[in-house]
């Protein structure tokens, strides 16, 4: 039997992981379980693509190629054919599926990645659930963490990408960026560069080409893996926290969906924040900040009466007899 | 009465702020309140130790200004004399104290930050364990951020330096350097220029002249800010789920120091990791680094008969019949 080359050998080895995790143990009583696995042709998914491929083959597993056409480049479908093609080639059956991006306030970046999503879920529920496979490297990781620093709304902000958050399962974000491509040569694999990958108008090419090498420079090499790191730990400090904060909010919130003040009084910070975030977030409030939210947690934690902090959207949030209401802020005299 | 000049009266603010934290309230039945104030004579330190002056004089609390001198480079002893009657002529009762700096294995910065802060903490004692104020600015938070990501050690390492930890006090971890030149200007003080502060062989210079102003290019502003309100989020998660952690310890822990694992099995991640980090701290172990902490949680949370981790220093983790200890590792057979 022929030696598995080492990228190959490596990538194959974080899908299993993923697999064993995103999927239900073998069981004869139900049909073979699916996946479905987006490519667009680059190094990162054409590797996971041909690791799960042969994984999926050895464990009776189905595995559902899609490739996302965004209809944005010139090209782009004749690009997407190809990716299908080498999909099949893989052994993977697949389909292209095109979707419309449509703009929204937050860039175009944000405005695809959300029409992909969409349309990657709308092939997750066509195959029963199936768990989606994308190819976000340890590399990847690291410019979202550092993107986060620049929002600063801490561990929310700096968790990254989870490697599972069905139908969501990333397999490589243990693994280099370099090692998808080494198993594209080992398996004589063509991915498709994608010019957008070195322009410097997209804040993430600048990360990935400036800021990450900057880094690893001054603080002597490592830094990509610490970022990585760092994401995977403050994600389960984050759900820690948010877990007790939903059972807080779940008992403190009476049934006019008003918070009693009392039952988050001697909670530490970081839990009662959390609690009036995701109480505020299911009254209806939309874009508050890190100020507004202290605003609020004043009314809790530091209570002498104050006025109504008020929130964007014309919401306000009132403390009346111990506890607390978002309600519609009443129009000032000049209004 | 003349208008207090902007950057004097944020700094003022910021100090009035923090003694309202570290300072007990005033009561006729104790004596006058006592701080001490760490100056270097650079901007940072000068500004809070003038805006303290102003303070303290109003509030009647006793400030005594101490200058350490680290004997590092030549010409110490007169600088550290300067900052002395800068802080005299501010009105400030202080002193200079000499410390040897004894090199280890962290390297000559860290070695001089040991020897102050021991010799700070003296002078805390011999005020009463006054609160010692150090000039810390935002931008000295952001930077340590910056080099804590490069640890990969999640919340512990990007929660930078707190506010209020007794005995250190740091009034200005919300304002930005250049507003102490400013209040400095404003006072007609005249700042010392440590000429480490540009020099590129140092880390954190590099952060500051190089890192930083790249990422604010990159993420469009707003950087800085965004570390320091990331670090305070942080350190409060940290808080909430090491206090959480500390209460397990206390009830997991047996007289001989073993840990019961069933304690710990339905415990978050977050917060299992940090019973087992304060366990094998309290155990004795140190220098144990992420892959190994994965290992010791291991035998709590993916038990199946392995064998024991080791850990640095010659020692490992043994699990018999449910518990948890830390022992010397046996020699291997060929030792």
């Amino acid at each position: 039997m022929p030696r598995v080359p080492p990228a190959t050998a490596e990538i194959r080895r974080a899908v299993r992981a993923a697999l064993d995790e995103a999927l239900p143990a073998p069981d004869d009583a139900v049909p073979a379980p699916a996946v479905v696995v987006a490519c667009s042709g680059g190094a990162d998914s054409l590797a996971l693509a041909a690791a799960t491929a042969h994984v999926g083959a050895a464990r009776g597993i189905v595995v559902h190629g899609v490739v996302v056409d965004h209809g944005l480049q010139a090209g782009s479908g004749e690009r997407a054919g190809e990716a299908c093609a080498a999909l099949a080639g893989l052994g993977v059956d697949a389909r292209v599926t095109g979707v419309t991006v449509t703009a929204g306030g937050d860039g175009p970046e944000a405005a695809a990645r959300r029409a992909r999503y969409a349309a990657l879920r709308e092939e997750s529920r066509a195959w029963g659930g199936a768990p989606v496979l994308l190819g976000h490297t340890l590399d990847d990781q690291a410019e979202t963490v550092l993107l986060g620093l620049g929002r600063g709304s801490g561990a929310r902000s700096l968790a990254g990408m989870r490697a599972w958050s069905p139908p969501w399962c990333r397999p490589l974000l243990g693994i280099r960026r370099a090692v998808t491509r080494a198993a594209c040569d080992e398996a004589g694999l063509e991915p498709w560069q994608d010019p957008h990958n070195d322009d410097p108008r997209y804040t993430r090419v600048r990360l990935r080409h400036e800021v990450l090498p900057l880094l690893e420079d001054v603080l002597a090499g490592g830094v990509a893996e610490a970022l990585a790191r760092t994401a995977a730990q403050l994600a389960d400090d984050d759900g820690a926290l948010s877990g007790q904060a939903d059972e807080v909010l779940a008992a403190a919130r009476d049934d006019e969906g008003r918070l009693d003040a009392a039952a988050l009084a001697d909670l530490p910070a970081a839990v009662r924040r959390r609690v009036l975030r995701a109480w505020l977030t299911a009254a209806g409030a939309r874009g508050f900040g890190d100020a507004q939210l202290r605003g609020v947690d004043a009314l809790v934690a530091r209570w002498r009466g104050q006025g109504s902090p008020s929130l964007p959207g014309g919401l306000e949030v009132t403390r009346v007899r111990g506890k607390l209401a978002v309600r519609r802020a009443p129009r000032g005299p000049g209004a």
